[in-house]
C-alpha cells in the first residue's frame, strides 16, 4: 500500500529530515490517493455510508502522541494527529471535537466519500450486509521511522472496518495497541482486526519485548504468536493481524497470522518491498525478498 | 470515592456473583451519586458545559473489552461498556455512535448535568479558565474484581478532565492504559492525568510485570516509578497518576506519584479503606490502614 510513500519518506530522511516528517509524508501519500480504499480520501464507509477516520502520531523522543478518532471530513487525519501530539492535554480527540480542532487549526477539510466508496457501500447494502461478520483484510497504513539523529516516530491512519457501526473505533488511534514508539527501545504498529489487536496491546508488547532484548523480528513473532495462541485457547480462530517493528539501530521485523503480509522498508541504501515467508508455520515472520544486509 | 460501592460489590462476590457483576455494582453506585463530581451523573463538564463520559469494562476470562468514549446522556456508561464487551467487533464506540448503542439497547438516558456541575462550569468560565492548564486531582472510578471461580474483571468510568476540550478522551476507556485484565496474570487500572498514563500504557505494563512474577505492589511501584522517572528525564514534572492492581490469588497493590491516594479493598473477610504511606519516597506504595493479613 505505501511503497511510494515510504520511498518519498526515505528520500526525506536521507536528506536529514526528522523522523516525524517521514511518517507524515508516507501517510499523507496514502490518505490522498483514492486508490487505497481503506485510508483517507475514498475510504471505506461505515454502515451509514459515512467515511469516519482514525489516525495517530507518536513522537518517540518526547514519548508523546496525538490522535483523532471517528472523525469526518478531515482531508489528512495524520496531520491533525501530529498537531495534537504537541499538546500536554487534550491530545486524543473523538468525533466533532476532532473535526473542530482540524477546522480551528486551518487543516483542509473535504468530503472523503468518492463515487467508488459510495458504490461499495450501496453494493453492501443491496447484499444485506448491514453488519460486518468476518474480517480477513488489512485496512490501516502504519509507518515507523528512524532519522539520522536517532529520533523515531510512528503513525497510523485508516477509515476502519468496512460497514462498521457508527462511532466504532479500532486499534489504530489507540496507543499501545495500534502503535507505540519510544526512542530508547523502538517502535511498533499493527493492522488487522482492531478488536483483537487491542486485546493484546500488541504494539506496546512488541516494544516491551525489544526493551528486554528481543530483536524486532523475534518481538513481532512472539507478540503475534502469544495473542494468536490465547485466542485458540479461548476456542476462537487464530486471528487476523499483522505487525511491524523498528529498532533504534535500524533493524526491522514483522509478523502476521495471515498467508500474505506485504510491507515496505528502507535502510541507508535503498527501499524495498517485503512480504512474509510462505512457510507452513502458523505465524510467519518477514523475510526480505529483494533487499540484502538487513535483519 | 467508591467505598460504599466496593462494600456492596464485596457482598455480591461473597455470595458467589461473577466478578463482572461486582465491578458493575461498584461503579454504578458512583455513577448514580451526584456527590461524586467527576463520574457519571453530576460529572465535570467540558469547556462547553457538557458532561461527556468515558467508561470501559474488561472480562479477564475472555480477554474482551467494551468501552464508550465522549458519550453524552447515558445514565450508566459502565452498563454500555459491559454490553459492548460481549461483541467481537464494534466494541469501542465514540460519541453519537455510543449514545445510539445505549438507546437501541434500552439503557436509561438522562441529562448528566446537575445544578452544582453547571455552577462549577459557570464559575470556571467567569474565572476565564477556558483551558485547563494543570491537574493534580483524580477523577476516575476504577474497580477490579476477583470472584470465587477465579474470574477477574475490570471497569472504569469518568467524566474526564474538568473543562476539557470537546471530544477529549483520556486513558479511562483506552485498553492497556486506563485498565487491563487477564485472569491468568491479574488486573490493573489507573487514574490521574490520562495523557500521561497513556504514554506509559500503565495498566498493561503492570499486568505484564505480574505476568513475569512481580507482586501487585511491586508491579504498581515499578510501573509508576518508570513513567515518573522518564518524565523527569524529559524535563517534565514527575506526573500525577495512581494505579491499583489485583493478582489472581487475591493479593492487591497500589502506587501513586501524589501525597495521598485513598482506595478501598476487600478480601474473604471484610472491606476496608486504604491509603498511601506518607513516606518521603518519591513514589509511595499502598499500606493497609485498617485491614490485616493482606499483602
Amino acid at each position: 500500500m505505501c511503497f511510494a510513500g515510504v520511498r518519498d519518506a526515505h528520500a526525506l530522511l536521507m536528506n536529514g529530515a526528522p523522523a516525524g516528517d517521514g511518517v507524515v509524508r508516507a501517510i499523507t501519500a496514502v490518505e490522498d490517493d483514492p486508490a487505497y480504499c481503506s485510508v483517507g480520501y475514498g475510504g471505506l464507509p461505515d454502515r451509514e455510508g459515512r467515511v469516519m477516520t482514525d489516525a495517530a502520531f507518536m513522537d518517540g523522543a518526547g514519548l508523546r502522541m496525538g490522535a483523532v478518532m471517528s472523525a469526518e471530513g478531515i482531508k489528512n487525519p495524520i496531520l491533525a494527529a501530529r498537531l495534537l501530539c504537541g499538546r500536554e492535554t487534550n491530545c486524543l480527540l473523538a468525533g466533532h471535537g476532532a473535526e473542530r480542532f482540524a477546522l480551528e487549526n486551518g487543516l483542509e477539510m473535504r468530503s472523503m466519500l468518492t463515487d467508488p466508496s459510495r458504490a461499495r457501500w450501496l453494493d453492501a447494502l443491496a447484499e444485506g450486509r448491514k453488519k460486518l461478520t468476518a474480517y480477513t483484510g488489512h485496512d490501516t497504513v502504519c509507518v515507523l521511522a528512524l532519522d539520522r539523529e536517532g529520533r523515531m516516530a510512528a503513525g497510523t491512519s485508516t477509515s476502519g472496518l468496512f460497514m462498521k457501526d457508527p462511532g466504532r473505533v479500532g486499534d489504530s488511534p489507540v496507543i499501545g495497541s495500534g502503535f507505540y514508539c519510544d526512542d530508547r527501545y523502538g517502535a511498533a504498529a499493527a493492522t488487522g482486526l482492531g478488536e483483537d489487536i487491542m486485546r493484546g496491546c500488541l504494539s506496546y508488547e512488541i516494544v516491551s519485548l525489544m526493551k528486554r532484548g528481543a530483536s524486532p523480528r523475534d518481538a513481532c513473532r512472539e507478540a503475534v504468536e502469544g495473542l494468536s495462541r490465547r485466542k485458540k485457547e479461548l476456542g476462537e480462530d487464530g486471528g487476523s493481524f499483522s505487525v511491524i517493528a523498528l529498532a533504534p539501530d535500524g533493524r526491522f521485523g514483522a509478523a502476521t497470522t495471515l498467508d500474505l503480509f506485504p510491507f515496505a522498508a528502507g535502510n541507508d541504501v535503498s527501499v524495498a518491498l517485503y512480504c512474509v515467508d510462505f512457510s507452513p508455520a502458523p505465524v510467519r515472520e518477514a523475510r526480505p525478498t529483494d533487499l540484502e544486509g538487513v535483519d
